[in-house]
């Protein structure tokens, strides 16, 4: 199997966007460095009509996950009280509940420490000796992440190109980001968060899983070169497998996660449910606003649920 | 066991502070009904210089619990692949993590279903018909609750009383919230998302967790009255037990839980890590900010881990 | 929908086999009773030549479940610790592990607590006060199930009928179970375990789920009456739905789980692995056999799974 | 920190009972090869009165692990269905649970993949690239030990020393065994399972779990030379560490863990409850019984529970 670095058009891309050591050797949290308080303030801003929008899947037992990735299962919810008299017969009675659920399994961050290659993770970690069994991952586990809350900027592919999603075999171009940029009429800048829509989340949203997983569109390896070029500090969107997948070049596998995660140091989101803001944004036409999306701070964590929220 | 309903003192402010029905007879989501666009703009009104605090506790083995809740485990987190080479030797490497977790472990949100009294839970719906084993909380579930952010006050009342931290025994009234409420120089209002300092959670920060448990200081049963009388849309706290614990009066066990969820319809969070965010108010004296808390979706939860984030 | 004893089948075989208060009013355990010291001293005559047989599945995340009865999820096995030096780097190294696991999920019993009809347990107990989120089955639960080994009689339907493999729409009747009795040249009586074989785990095993699941050959309801003539302990056998599911009489759902854990209070196994035990017996002509085959001694359990083995 | 093969002590001791390439280069179960069709048969023939004891512990969330051992947690017994009417309302209501829980949190084996040193397994296998996050134990995992069934032997070293329990410092020695032997009027053979007594889960019955844990009499680093010299198939205890701990020289942990697993390719066996099989032993006099203790078959599993079954 050929290593990623095998590839010229790899290698060449991840000499470019590389972080390492940008923000010095024991930074464990990547572009989210450019989420400043001159961001944060100016996210604040965009809030224009209050209105929000959930951008997170509901957590359940019929989830995204097919079983294609093993281990990674959908919820698992269950109650060990049910109305239940914890102080004697007739007292106030209390339910709770407990999951069992893969991190990755529903709306997500990947973190830095979900993907090494060449054994090598963001900051030149080795892989193995920083990814444990035992306590998973020891360095820029999802416990230090800072709150993530920025700018976000709605970048609509599939509006822009005039479809209702796009086609299972679409890599999403830097073409298309920039068509998408022009449509919103917001110049994407440093420390945003961009979400990208593809429409493909409409497969599970309508009851189809297996078409949602696979194949599907999602970013080109040539789109991280722009999102670093505009120094955004973390990507998400409405898909799966986040990039186009099977991948371009043959052979050549989850090439974004390897130059997002590792070389850029930059977290990406996947299963976000970007419909209902898509409609307003088109509505109205403002595609910034205040994201909220902060993941569960698990220590260790090479990735975590998020329960995003855009406000405009 | 005596019920609720047996002592005068909960009976006749149940019946002050009810709101079933005034959000119509299907209503789900309670005072929550109260975070308007207007009380979101004027959130986002409040940030001004863009400085974030992350109120989520780490979620971990060594949690806040202590066995005392039964079911209400602590997170276990494992790995389900390690710098996995899922495309065969040599190619990118994957990891991938899965938890078990009580959802009310850390610091999390309290649902509607999470209580009932007499056989309601809030706007008069059995108990026992409406949470099953097999669905959880059919009525009210997390998955129903609309993206959690609005303006959120501190009210300090530890330090408005001038200690560290509340004693054990200490049962927070509507007088002390009101002295918080001067020492803030902020008129709680509508909508708000009140959080209530005590400093108990520096027992847990300090490593000794059973202090931390109990005993605890914590709301009085006289201040759903003073919550219900702002309009406020949720509390939260830095206490495992959220009201005073043991209860102030014998045998009337958890009446604030009542109040607030059944009574009100309104949600409540413990766990809360207020500490960093009060050293900064004390310091700037602005005790208002915008508040992020969405709650992990769990469909039929009675609860969910939120990572709280407070933007000043 | 009808209730079990709308059907004037179900009713009168009910009537024919019910066995509460046979073994007092407070016995949990049902037809084991019917282990006695002296079927224990007879099932360990019958070992000849110590040959071993496993006839229970790997436990694994490919499992026999595939979604069908939600919750009842096929293991998750996961690492908590890998070559971990607990007490240092150069010492001893441990790995640990842990699972996440629907009781029934692989080759298993059934409890007594699994079925209610008529809100009715074995027993005549409510089985709405009986079986409870907080504690599960408060009233014959797994851990209350004495070691449970005893004379084992494999009835080979399949063989006796000359197929490989019953057809999905085949149910065994009491009929069959006496042809195989005659092929097996064994006769079953008190406190037996039978092993009722159909082939239908080769779908398993040969890697079909689906197919495994449904349609699935099965015990007719008419088969309760025999195995209550013969006053068996146990019967288990190769399938997922033990029972012929699509069900023989329209309408009326799982009648032979009713008859044998609510009126005779008679465990039942599912998903066990017959065929090599199978072949054995038909090569050597002996059909009977110890059997050890003791439930995972879960408090509360409505079912648990079990490793049983065959000694010839 | 000393790595075992530093002492002089455990050296010669792995050289004198090292079993690697004795049953092949490929061999994955190591001493349970001694388990013949002859040892079965006699194991059988042991079998007199017909009487049964359960050994091992109810799996429950009050369980040994008091959580010195991260991530072997306890069960949590969950009830996912409860008298739940999947045929509509008034049909058959079924009931249904899941578990999470450490494999070796209860009543159970250790497997060969449990232990290392010097990152060698049984049989010269590399422990870091046999034991994967991903798979578990790639070799020897639990899914591959032929049913465990032999004959028991019990070595009540409690009693033939004329104490209740052994104290919390006592090392059982090889002395120790002959005359528990002595006291059996069994010789100890090849193939036998070896049931060694010390009393110490008195603590865990009566409700102490800290006592359990912690100081724990239990083996000598100078037993695994007697087993050897006998050829037992493998040897279970009633403590939590199975060896006395702590150590009986400073800083040389878990010799007999690594002696027995790495060594020898001995599973052994904790928290086995003897308390009744030894009562009995002491009336009857006899101390040899046909003992069925299959571990539950997790693919890949370091360690599985097992509800063992001794009869008389």
């Amino acid at each position: 199997m050929p290593a990623l670095n095998d590839f010229d058009e790899f290698r060449s891309i991840a000499k470019h966007v590389n972080n390492w050591g940008r923000w010095g050797a024991h930074d464990e949290i990547g572009t989210l460095n450019l989420i400043t308080p001159e961001v944060v303030r100016a996210a604040a801003a965009t809030v224009r009509t209050g209105r929000r929008f959930a951008l997170g899947l509901p957590l359940q037992q019929f989830g995204v996950q097919t079983g294609l990735i093993p281990g990674r299962v959908n919820p698992l919810h269950t109650m060990v009280a049910l109305n239940w008299e914890m102080f004697g017969p007739g007292a106030i009675a209390t339910s709770d509940d407990v999951v069992t659920m893969g991190l990755q399994a529903g709306t997500h961050w990947d973190g830095l420490g979900h993907v090494s290659h060449g054994n090598r993770l963001y900051n030149n970690r080795p892989a193995d000796a920083t990814i444990t069994a035992h306590e998973g991952a020891t360095y820029a586990g999802m416990e230090k992440i800072p709150p993530l809350l920025s700018r976000g900027v709605l970048l609509d592919v599939a509006r822009a190109r005039g479809v209702r999603r796009l086609a299972g075999d679409h890599a999403v171009t830097p073409e298309d980001l920039e068509a998408a940029e022009e449509l919103a009429g917001v110049r994407v800048g440093a420390g945003d968060v961009v979400l990208v829509r593809t429409g493909q989340i409409q497969h599970y949203l309508g009851g189809d899983r297996d078409a949602y997983a696979f194949p599907s569109p999602g970013l080109s390896y040539r789109t991280p070169e722009w999102f670093h070029a505009r120094d955004v500090a973390a990507v998400a969107n409405d898909t799966l497998t986040f990039e186009i997948f099977p991948p371009e070049v043959d052979g050549m596998y989850l090439p974004v996660h390897a130059l997002h995660l590792v070389e850029m140091g930059m977290m990406q989101g996947q299963n976000w449910n970007l419909e209902a803001l898509a409609a307003d944004c088109a509505e109205d036409g403002s595609y910034a606003f205040l994201l909220s999306a902060p993941p569960e701070p698990f220590t260790g964590g090479v990735g975590a649920p998020v329960a995003p929220v855009a406000v405009k």
